[in-house]
C-alpha cells in the first residue's frame, strides 16, 4: 500500500508542477474568469454542497468533534454564498504577478529590474472549516501558484463537493486541470510522501493545531510558512489612558477568544496598577475572564488565581488571562521577550518615548500602540484575504496575502554587455 | 564528548541570541565604528594574520588541497588590505535596518507601516577562502544580525587570526562581544548540534560544495538560504547578432570557469547554427573549450564529443560546454526547464517577442537578454557585497546582500481603536 501512496503523491506533485509552469504566465483575465465561474458554480451547486456537508456532520460525533467544531464545519445556503462572495473579493485584489518591485540602470547600461513571480507549487494542509478549501484555492490561483489541498478528514465530503465546483470551472474556463488538486484520501502517509518532495513543491503551509505544524516542520523537505502560537500581550504603561486600556484589553481578550491574535497576557505598570485594576475589575467579572496573576495582581484582584511560569507561556484560546504587574517598561519588554511568541503585542500609553521604545524593541510580527491586538489580520491591514498569519521571520511575517505567495526574479536587459 | 559539543553549541547560540537583541536597535554609527576599527586592526595585524595563514598553508598538502585551492587560501599583505577595503565598502552601503518598506492609513485611522528589521541570528558555514570570514561578519553586523561563523578546517588558523581583529574591535568600540562568534573547533558534531537549534538560530547559510549544502538542508531545523548549482544557459536565438553571441558566450563560459554564474550549456537555434558555429568555432578552440554536443552540433563542430543527458544536467565549473541545436525558442525553454538549475540564463536576440517570451517564461533567479550570465552578482547588480547567490525562490533569490539578511515587522499606531 505504501508504494501506492508514494506514487499517488508523486503524481499529484508532478501534475501540480506542470500546471504551475502554465499558471506562471497566465493573464489576470484568465485567472479572473476561473474565479468568477467558480463563485457562480459554488452558488449553483449549493444544494449538493450542503448535502455532502450533511454526510460530514453525520460522522462528526464519531470523530469526537465539539459543538463549536461542528458549528465551524456546518455549511448552509448562506454560508456557501459567503464563500462565493469571498472569491469575488479575491478578484478585486490587484494581481501580484508581474509587479515591478524595483528597477534601475547600471553604469554599463544594463537595465536591471526585479519582477514578482509565483512561488510555484503550494502544499496547503488545514483542518475542519471547509471554506478554507475555497479561500486557499482562490488565493493560490490568483497569485499564479498551483496548489495541492489537504483538508481534515472531518470535512472530506464537504471539501470534495466544493472542489467539484472548482474542477468544473477549470473545464469551462480553460484553467490547467491540475492547477488545483484535492488530496482525496484521509491516509496520512500521503502527507508524509508529499512533504518529502522538495524538488517539486516550493512551499508547504500548514494551518491547524501546534502538533500538526510541528510535525510538518520536521518532515518537510521544502520551506514551511508556519502559523504557530499567538501569545499576545497588552502592556498598560504608567502613562496609559485608563478607559482606553480597559477597552483595548476587553477587545483584545474577549472579542473572540479562539484566535491567534487574541491577548493571552496582561502586563501593568506598578504605578498605574491601583487605578487600572479599579477600572478593569468589573469588566473582567462581567466578561467572565479568569485571571491568573502574579502576587501583586492578587492584591488588586482578590478573585484571581496565582499564576505560574507555565501560565505566562500558555496560549489559552479561552476566557483566561495571565497577568503581571511590572516595575517599568524594561521589565515588560523582558517579559514579552521571554514568554511571547513574536505574534502581536500592544502598549497602551500616552508617553511618546515609551511608545517608540516599545515599537523598536518588541520583536513581533505586529507591534502596536493604543490598538487592539485583534487588528493583526490581513483584512484589517487592508491586504484582502489571507492564507494565514505567519509567526516566522523568514520570507513572510504576519498576515500572508497574495504577495506573500510570490517570489521575484531579476530581469537584465542589455545590448551585448560582457563582464570585464 | 558529544555532551561537550552540545553544550558548546548551545552556549554559542544562546550568546548570539542575547547579542542579537542588542544589535537589533544599535545605531548605524555604532555599527560603523566597529566596521571601521575592524578594518584598521586587520591592516595593523597583517603580519600575525599572514603568519597564521602560513600554518594553514603548511598543513594544506595534508588536506589534499589542489594548487588552485591553496592559492585561494593564501593571504598576503595586499590581500589582507583588500579584505579591509571590502569592510570599508560595507560601511558605505545604506543601513537596511529601520527602512520604511511601506505605510498607509486605514479607514479607522490606524497608521500601519512595515519596517525592516534584522533576522536575528545567522549561522554561516563556509569553506576555504578566509576573506569570507570577514565579509560575512561585516554584512551580518551591518544588517543588525548576530553571526556564528564556521569556516573550513583548511583555514582554521587564518580564520582565528582574522577573528582576533574583530574581537579586538568589539572590545574597543563596545559592540556586544558575542555579536560575532567563530566556531573554534573543526569537530563536525558542533555543526549538527547548531543545526538543531531552530529556536535560537533564525537562518543558516551554507556556502560550499553541493554535499555540504544538502547535508545542511536535511539537518537544519531553521530556514536555510541555499547556494546550489549554477547550470546556466546561453541561448543563441535565430535573430541573434552573431558577433554579440560569440562575445557573450566567451564571457559567460571562459571569463571565470569555477563560479556558479558561468555558462555550462549553449543552445543554438537551428536557423542560425551554421553561421553562428562558423564564427564561434575559432573562439572555442582558442579558449580550449571542450564541447559536448548533440548530433546536430557535431555536424558544425567536428571536434566536439557526443553529449549525454547527464552532460546537460552537469555543472562542469571547467572549460567544458554542453551544446544543443534546437528547432525553436519553445524547445530552448523546455530544455532550460528540464536541465537548468534556476540560476542564470540568457538569450541573445534582436527579436522583441522572443526576448520578452524568454524573460517571462524562464523561471530562474536572473533572466537576461543580450548580456553575459557572469553579471548575476551582488556587486554587478549594484547591491554591494553579497553573502552568496541564492538558488531558492523563498525569501531571497539571486544575490543576497544586506536586505536579504533582514525581515520586517508591522507597526500599528492608534488612539484606542478596537475591532468591531
Amino acid at each position: 500500500m505504501s508504494d501506492d501512496w508514494k506514487s499517488y503523491a508523486l503524481q499529484l506533485a508532478n501534475q501540480a508542477k506542470v500546471a504551475s509552469r502554465q499558471l506562471a504566465t497566465l493573464s489576470s483575465r484568465a485567472k479572473h474568469d476561473w474565479l468568477k465561474r467558480s463563485a457562480e458554480l459554488l452558488v449553483a451547486n449549493s444544494n449538493e454542497i450542503c448535502a455532502a456537508n450533511q454526510r460530514d456532520l453525520d460522522l462528526a460525533p464519531s470523530y469526537g468533534l465539539s459543538s463549536a467544531a461542528i458549528d465551524r464545519l456546518k455549511l448552509t445556503d448562506s454560508r456557501v454564498q459567503a464563500i462565493a462572495a469571498a472569491v469575488e473579493d479575491v478578484i478585486a485584489l490587484p494581481d501580484p504577478v508581474g509587479e515591478l518591485i524595483d528597477g534601475y540602470t547600471r553604469p554599463n547600461g544594463l537595465r536591471i529590474s526585479r519582477v514578482r513571480v509565483p512561488l510555484g507549487v503550494v502544499f496547503f494542509i488545514y483542518e475542519s472549516r471547509p471554506n478554507v478549501t475555497i479561500d486557499a484555492a482562490a488565493l493560490c490561483v490568483k497569485s499564479g501558484n498551483a496548489v495541492i489541498l489537504r483538508g481534515g478528514k472531518e470535512a472530506l465530503f464537504s471539501n470534495q463537493a466544493l472542489y467539484n465546483a472548482l474542477k468544473q470551472a477549470s473545464k469551462e474556463t480553460g484553467l490547467p486541470e491540475t492547477a488545483v488538486q484535492l488530496v482525496e484520501t484521509t491516509e496520512r502517509a500521503v502527507v508524509g510522501e508529499l512533504l518529502g518532495l522538495g524538488h517539486l513543491i516550493d512551499v508547504t503551509i500548514p494551518r491547524g493545531g501546534k502538533s500538526l505544524i510541528e510535525r510538518v516542520s520536521v518532515e518537510a523537505r521544502m520551506p514551511v510558512i508556519k502559523h504557530l502560537d499567538g501569545i499576545c500581550h497588552v502592556y498598560v504603561d504608567k502613562a496609559a489612558d485608563i478607559q482606553m486600556a480597559v477597552s483595548i484589553l476587553k477587545n483584545s481578550k474577549c472579542q473572540r477568544t479562539g484566535v491567534c491574535n487574541a491577548a493571552e497576557c496582561l502586563l501593568v505598570h506598578k504605578q498605574i496598577a491601583p487605578a487600572f485594576f479599579d477600572a478593569a475589575s468589573s469588566m473582567l467579572i462581567t466578561e467572565s475572564v479568569e485571571v491568573r496573576g502574579c502576587p501583586r495582581t492578587l492584591q488588586f484582584l482578590p478573585n484571581a488565581i496565582p499564576a505560574t511560569d507555565a501560565d505566562y507561556g500558555t496560549e489559552y484560546l479561552d476566557l483566561i488571562l495571565s497577568c503581571k504587574v511590572v516595575d517599568n517598561l524594561s521589565e515588560a519588554l523582558d517579559h514579552i521577550d521571554q514568554f511571547g511568541s513574536k505574534h502581536t503585542d500592544t502598549i497602551v500609553t500616552n508617553d511618546y518615548l515609551a511608545a517608540e521604545e516599545f515599537l523598536a524593541s518588541v520583536d513581533s510580527a505586529a507591534v502596536m500602540v493604543n490598538a487592539s491586538t485583534r487588528f493583526n489580520d490581513g483584512g484589517e491591514f487592508g491586504l484582502g484575504a489571507e492564507i494565514g498569519i505567519s509567526t516566522d521571520k523568514f520570507h513572510a511575517r504576519g498576515p500572508c496575502g497574495l504577495k506573500e505567495l510570490t517570489s521575484y526574479k531579476w530581469i537584465v536587459r542589455g545590448e551585448g554587455q560582457v563582464r570585464g
